[in-house]
């Protein structure tokens, strides 16, 4: 057992974090700025063009996928730095082509794509060219429970016709997000893990309506393309936009959710500490009653508690990652489920933290904790909610 | 001992819950058509206009004023009714004239007012004709040390002169907020709790600058004239503007908070009943996993926590209101901090796993629930964070 | 509505308090040398038979019974009374023959008891001549579940013979508790809850075999008679010996239950106002790093909210007693699981907090936290386990 | 970063998990009988000499002494073991002669013992020949301020004298702890942590008086020698049976501390382990309401919440020993501060949710959990309550 990092990883995380302390961090009020300049426009603003451009020249690019296709590092590997991204979800993620669902619209893509989808989309994609949408949630139905999930996929001679209400379609509203992968029934009466399909939607197909944006508490998250509810009216698209074959949409949806939870649980530790880092700043020059806000008992506490949650599941993320490089996403079902409850819990809770310290400001804009903690919040809900996964997990352990 | 309402109090309610039924949550979604219709417009929308006429007219009206220039009701008569209006924050507080900042400012000038200040501002505000802010709360420094404020009220012959900067001055992003009672120094040398002094600023003189609106989460609280912050820049008022005396705005600010504070706890208990409400609803007729949600033992659990708090809180509040009307403000200080502190964690909480229930939906503004999550968020900072309160909650505790 | 009591409630608690702390807590470390003194004995100590004598005297015997035969308080008159015997719920309870399961069993017989039944035990009871215990609980089933329930109860002839396993009948090890209220099936096929009935069976009858006392973490509570696992085999007693009649077992505990859980309630208030006024009387005293405990801000932090809990939990006690007395039992069955239970959790975080201010002391016998602890705990699974009651009161919530 | 433990620990964790399966689990009721068969006999029960033979036979025997004069384990290597024997604290601690405080001792002896300390004490130790006692906390004073510290060790020619009151030496019950390491001030005028010393106190000295046992939750914890109160009357011992020298006390309590509290951690995580698996063997054949317990959502929710806090935290101790190991046990402060908080609290909730899945069984001797349940507790205020930890972790984190 040895708890250092390997060379790879030491030299890529310096290099990240001095990118993000560099670059991303001083982009922020950029990026309010040109947001604030171009209200009801959801593609992505200039200055994450900017940063991509600069990113993927020093190599920081896609090094979330594993193998050749990416950049070749292994979960453990990456944990740190996409950890590093977390500090600035809205810009430090996509700067590195690193973004939610993007990297997980990737990850399917190379695994489970053909030669020709891989070089219609996943190109495309890797160069960051063009973003991309997962259409499973749905607004009628407890989704968490797939076989509740209500769209059609139905063959119709060489086509698939799609047909269905999906929302919370993360990335949707930018018109660049040129593909939909889409979870649909193709056999409702097949067994129950086997009615659901993929199939890959093209934006532009006849039928395709992107209704309207969702908030997430009151913002639109503009900046990374907003959330949306879609509709497939009798959506046509060629047969062979079928992932891997029917019947197969619920173990590609398995698949893609291992990484896609890590990486936002890491991506959440690097929130976290982005709110310590702002909490210590603070405390040390803030007064109140006659001494810092650093000298109060309550905040040396707040802190404290923040410091060891951080600490022991960092480890368990690291952990889980080590596990999936080693023994597979599968055997780390376990652990995965156990990072997907413990961390966006423990970040909100520390995130909350900070925005109390913080007072009016932890609440504004005028600091990054509120929109933080916004998002960390629908990760507890997000890709079934945290009961559902204490549930699975707690009857696994009592049949150990 | 007596758990019983008297017949008034049951009257009242019976008529303000009938009023919240029929106008006010069919209501809902007209305002947030036409905030949607009149981005950036800060004053009231028309149907609050609507809704006022109709309540007036109806006596559900002043009803948070005791005495006769009010309504007449102890605090204890009106806590239910308040905490009808919780329901609907946006509409039905205003609707009654009962919202915050108002009631505390019309309380302040029905209590410490000269006559020529009634004269001028408490009669317009009583009719609702105008709105009014409360700027106390300073950008610089932890305001819940009165001690810490910057703001400066000078005296230059028949004038004062008011310099600083303040900001969550609820309700000042609306045009029709006519008046501002600020919160200054006019003596730094004074005994710590006669430093301050209270004035009354309309907005209108030279050198207010209503600077830009604060968000809360995400939301601009447009509803109800924001927050805002403002710069007083050398602005002279005349000296009869002062409210007492130089000297008396701790005390006049201490007299404030009491009924402030139990109004925002009645308030905060109507949210979480209307959430109890939507998760009723929702729970009986969504399925996961075979069974409706109201057969899972996990939402029972957090309806059945729900309701004990709420008793239990609803209780402490109502015989803070009895001491209140029996013994005085002062004298009920201990269970004021005490509701402060605990209803609105509460009701945090309870909104919190609303939210879970309804997932997506909960997060967005598809249910009122994320907004109320958010108003209630800011109580646990506003008038002092609860930390504040605690410790000195606790000293008095320990002195007994 | 009015939160202040009545006079009798007022002059009675008045004389319960001057009693306690006057006779009562002077007699504990009597009670715990009298303990040392006669190792393995099981009845009542002098101290106690004394304590009763002077309480009896002075007119504060059996308050816990409604109606004539008792005091003819109701139970929002008892509750300060029993709040006050919380404070030394070794000694005071007992002393004022107030002490479970002597006052469950006497209501069972008050209420439910033949003239004979009443004749034979109840005025015993009610002089404190004799003790009882109430055996329910079995070792083998959850009995919280009553069709669980394993102990058999057959007509035979003139009599019933009783078999069945029993543990956690407290009070039975004391050889004075002479008669027995037994629960058992008279019929297993019979409706849910008609298949149970009560029976009193005296001690000293053949096949009574009380088998070995249970300790309560390592209390063997040996001061109010221990807590026994007694054997049944083949008893016999005469058929005269049912309560009410056959199936009304499940009815008879239900009614027995009610007043159990509020008693609880009540005395546990008083144990945690026993720890504050412990906290205060040390936290002004000790040092540590240069400051009092008091000055602390995490003792504070711990008094305020401890305080906070208090004040709000007993408000709905008192309402559920006040339900109690004027809707009846069953209609405050919401209330009844409320308090049952959200007090005994949060008194036992008081103590618990009360302990960690202790240190060692808290711990050990040198202070009664521990023991307090050790009580409450047990009420969060005594009567059914809290998530029993938690899931049943969220079913009853979900279906208003 | 690896997860994998090495062979070494895996060979040995495999061989004390045999040991403790095949012999030291069995010989619990033994050592219960034992006890019960020799009331106020404090020295170690027949049971624990056999099993400490047949451990030093299989080579499991000091495993916890890093170096030569131990079995050369590093931390890392010894946490899984120390976590095993966790599983059976009363036995297998002391059969492995790895049980507190003769850790604790012998690695002062070993760190800083004169060769002649050494031959005197040390050897006796190691061949589990004698026990020993350290005596630090004081009932007089809050001693996690060890400037608070009243025991005065003077210098009177060859020999010091010391005088003071000490309690909670742990062991020192035993007849068999023939050697007392006493901690009191040489010099109440030096630096704050120059002040103290330490001294070698052999049991037999006249004027070492065991005044009394003291019990924690009601257990006097005579299977290891329970926890006494000790006097010092004037007690002279030679002066070369300091430690180190005068002034050393304080640095000597620290390096103790630092394997104390990661020993005692791993331990814990063996507790909740066991706790764990008598939960799973109950949850799967107790039913109540028509469904295994295994089968209710609160009960699987208990055992993942378990299951997750577990993971993490067991990661964060194996982290810490690998960071004593690699650079130092001062360097693994912070590390150290975080787990001692950590660990006992998780464990304690994870064992009183087990005990309230057995209900009565739990809090009773049928049941290993409520004792283990209260020797968890004074985990969280022995060495220093966790709040002292917290406060300077947080100080620490706010000074990065």
């Amino acid at each position: 057992m040895d708890f250092a990092p390997d060379a790879r990883t030491r030299e890529l995380s310096e290099r990240a974090r001095a990118f993000v302390d560099e670059h991303v961090l001083p982009a922020e009020p950029v990026l309010e700025q040109q947001l604030a300049d171009a209200p009801g426009e959801w593609s992505f603003r200039p200055i994450l063009r900017e940063l991509q451009q600069e990113a993927r020249a020093q190599g920081l690019w896609n090094l979330f996928l594993p193998g050749e296709e990416g950049a070749g590092l292994s979960q453990l590997q990456y944990a740190p730095i996409a950890e590093i991204t977390g500090w600035s979800p809205k810009l430090a993620p996509t700067a590195f082509n690193c973004n939610a669902p993007d990297t997980g619209n990737m990850e399917v893509l190379h695994d489970f794509g053909t030669p020709a989808q891989k070089g219609d989309w996943l190109e495309l994609l890797l160069r960051g060219e063009i973003r991309s949408a997962f259409c499973m949630t749905e607004p009628d139905v407890a989704s968490s429970d797939a076989t509740n999930i209500g769209t059609r996929i139905e063959r119709d001679g060489d086509h698939y016709v799609v047909t269905g209400r999906k929302w919370w379609s993360t990335g949707a509203m930018n018109p660049d997000a040129k593909i939909f992968i889409v979870m649909g029934k193709t056999d409702p009466e097949a067994d129950r893990h086997r009615q659901q399909s993929m199939i890959l939607v093209p934006r532009d197909t006849p039928g395709v309506h992107v209704v309207r944006p969702l908030s997430v508490f009151g913002y639109d998250d503009r900046d990374h393309g907003g959330h949306a509810e879609v509709v497939f009216d009798g959506v046509r698209v060629p047969a062979t936009n079928i992932l891997v074959g029917e019947g197969e949409g619920f173990a590609i949806a398995q698949a893609r959710l291992g990484p896609g939870r890590i990486h936002h649980c890491m991506r959440a530790l690097g929130m976290a500490e982005r709110a310590l880092s702002l909490v210590r700043e603070r405390a040390g020059s803030r007064t109140a009653f006659g001494r810092t806000l650093a000298e109060q008992g309550v905040v040396r506490e707040w802190v404290a508690e923040s410091r060891i949650q951080l600490e022991a599941l960092r480890l368990l993320v690291l952990k889980t990652a080590w596990l999936m490089d080693t023994v597979g996403n599968r055997q780390a079902m376990t652990e995965i489920q156990a990072i997907k409850i413990a961390v966006p819990r423990a970040v909100q809770q520390i995130l909350d933290r900070a925005i109390q310290l913080f007072g009016g400001a932890g609440v504004s804009g005028d600091t990054p904790l509120a929109a933080l903690w916004a998002g960390v919040r629908t990760l507890r809900l997000a890709d079934g909610p945290d009961e559902v996964h204490l549930n699975s997990l707690g009857r696994a352990e009592l049949r150990r």
